[in-house]
């Protein structure tokens, strides 16, 4: 558990830092200016050289471990330790950047001065579906009376997806072509996708994997997660209504999935852990493979999530983003625990690095909703920004950014840092 | 293109060798008893260890630099080279084994002392749906007067598999446990499979890649296989039909996938390369970005592909595997040159290693359906094996065992070797 007060650094700008306060600690993979990659903590403006820290002999043991592991090559070893190394890490850095200690100011990098990459290599990324105010708001575009499919409330539906074209800030995303099928029409036709969208979703990083055959038990499942960060699931609308049965979506969301860089680890997220909301009046009991009561009392997540939209006239202009939904991962109908024993219940084998999506976590008002898909009723009703601008989906140059906070009362408050990416124009 | 009298080798066992003679010349990775993986090419009962012939420096230039690049932890370089290097490797490989060369009995071990390992690692996987007769014999269960979807010829259907769950010969498939709905119920049960399945399948390894955003033109897509294997996509029948919608099938397949441990050439299949078949009367025109000349005068492959069945109960009585299928890869409605530009057509990043899956190749005859769904119309009709055991799906310790083979008048035939897996009783 973190203080009640918030603890103080010798890193100046940390000292209330909105995102990276000394008692948060994010892991990432960055290059300084010209120079090779290398693992890093983000500390108020700065980021903190693992790597150098680790030759400078700082740690001891456990902590010593957890650094080495940590490397320029990504952060795969490190998340495959599990929880012990790295709160020892953690426990080493909380007490190496407090103001109490000496400065070591020749081991930071101005954040603004690094290029930020992925923090691991992916070796599958999967993505769920329980955001249940999605599913039922794009199950009413479709099915007005019974949006929900049977299956919903049993079982955290996810699919499979592309692990290549996830990439991190700032990335550039192509307009994909494909294939479309008009109103009315009975063959497709070919272009750059007219109904491109973003997705605000939770990401889970996997730490340390499970024998192929070994389902993970639900009262374990927590002791999988290495971190977390914001993802954007970006889709192809029009792609995918016509190529997803019976099969589901596959071009509709490979051309690209964005990440946040800094990996916030469950350490950090301790204090904004409670119980999971309880089920509403008629929903099902879990299956008991998916139910513990430790998950139920602790397994839910007080994040706040935030999507802006920058166009190109209010970067033109000047503006600031503007916010398009403001939600929260308690809008999550499973826990990251069920996900994770629902995945591996069959034998389905995790791996340090291995990536979860947690679909996109809209919120049941308006101000909540996490996809421009929701945000127009599937394109009806188009979006007025505040610049004049209107929006049905996005288009060229728009760029999107997520963000997500944390706050409780008697803790200091931290945040993930930006997830950010720019839609180009179609080839 | 091979010769027109098939090649003789110093390795006696590969002249006349049904799968491996000195035509076919397949790579892997391999273990002599008790020594650390290595790469290897298939030669009759042998296989001839590249690693060491690279030591001995009996190769140069192009083909020396595909050799240094097969190692051990995969064949994933090599792949990368593309089909320069790796022709080049194979012209040396057929001088070094031809029987006018000398003998070098010192790099060859045998087959039945090695341990064989999967050939590469696998970045993504992606598995197809390009069998027209299983998309419509799986169709025709739920509709059955509209079996195919009315995207089905317009879209090469794919979705993404599991990679961390691939396994090579010879694989114990633990039987999953999951959700199942039975007939009349609303709420599902928990438990093992009731309904495993397996799936033939043609599999493909990918060479060079291409980068995010760059699509692969079909005129260059054949450039982008580094090989083939057989497949096996077990399948969780009664998992799968709750599971499924709207996301596409996930623990119902994520439970394993087997493969043959050689990579069988580009080149070696030269020969058994042929013209497309045409598109029945009525069928669509595909799109331009699906549609080449010489993709459809070259793209299809002639390979007979054979599932056979070992049961505990012929394994104890000494009988041979039981022969369920007989079927053939012309059954693809789709080139694997339509899959691959298909597949990259909204930039997404194929990389050297990943693993595309045909889908299941029934034929139209009832001694071609590629799995049991088919064979027993969905569990309806049991089928009679020749020693009187009858089976709807698979039960514990049944080995499902995939064969390749290809034969053409005027040239030597070659085969894929075995893929071999073995159900093993739920946890």
């Amino acid at each position: 558990m973190s203080r009640l007060h918030s603890r103080r650094s010798w890193v100046e700008s940390a000292n209330g830092h909105p995102d990276f306060p000394l008692d948060n600690l994010p892991f990432g993979v960055f290059s300084p200016a010209g120079l090779a990659p290398r693992a890093g903590v983000a500390i108020g403006d700065y980021i903190f050289d693992l790597s150098a820290a680790g030759a400078a002999q700082l740690f001891t043991g456990d902590a010593l471990r957890a650094a080495n592991a940590a490397t320029g090559e990504g952060l795969n070893a490190l998340f495959a330790l599990g929880s012990g190394p790295r709160r020892a890490l953690r426990d080493a850095l909380l007490a190496l950047l407090d103001e109490a200690s000496p400065r070591r100011d020749e081991l930071l990098h101005r954040q603004a001065d690094c290029r930020l990459h992925l923090p691991a290599h992916i070796g599958d990324y999967t993505d769920f579906y329980v955001g249940i105010h999605h599913a039922e708001n794009v199950g009413k575009l479709f099915r007005p009376d019974n949006p929900l499919l049977p299956n919903y409330k049993y079982v955290p539906i996810g699919y499979h997806g592309r692990a290549s074209t996830v990439g991190v800030n700032d990335m550039l995303v192509r307009r994909p072509l494909g294939q479309t099928l008009a109103p009315g029409n009975t063959a497709p036709n070919f272009g750059p996708s007219k109904r491109l969208d973003y997705e605000l979703e939770l990401g889970i990083w996997i730490g340390p994997g499970n024998d192929h055959g070994q389902p993970v038990p639900i009262g374990s499942s927590h002791e999988q997660v290495a971190g977390f960060c914001l993802l954007n699931d970006w889709s192809a609308r029009d792609l995918q209504a016509w190529e997803y049965q019976p099969l589901g979506p596959f071009l509709s969301k490979s051309f690209a999935t964005t990440v946040s860089p800094w990996v916030v680890t469950p350490e950090a997220l301790e204090p904004f852990r409670q119980a999971q909301p309880p089920r509403p009046d008629g929903d099902p009991q879990p299956l008991p493979y998916l139910w513990d009561d430790h998950d139920q009392r602790t397994g839910a997540l007080a994040i706040e999530l935030e999507v802006l939209l920058l166009t190109n006239a209010m970067r033109e202009a000047g503006l600031a983003p503007e916010r398009l939904a403001l939600s929260n991962t308690l809008n999550m109908y499973w826990t990251v625990g069920q996900m994770i024993s629902h995945h591996t219940v069959n034998g389905c084998k995790l791996q340090a690095g291995d990536l979860l999506g947690s679909g996109t976590l809209s919120g049941p008002q308006r101000s909540q909703l996490g996809s421009l898909l929701e945000l127009t009723e599937g394109g009806k009703n188009p979006l007025t920004l505040g610049n004049g601008e209107t929006r049905t989906f996005l288009q060229d140059g728009d760029e999107i950014i997520l963000r997500a906070r944390c706050t409780r009362e008697g803790f200091a408050s931290i945040g993930f840092g930006e997830c950010r990416g720019r839609v180009s124009a179609a080839l």
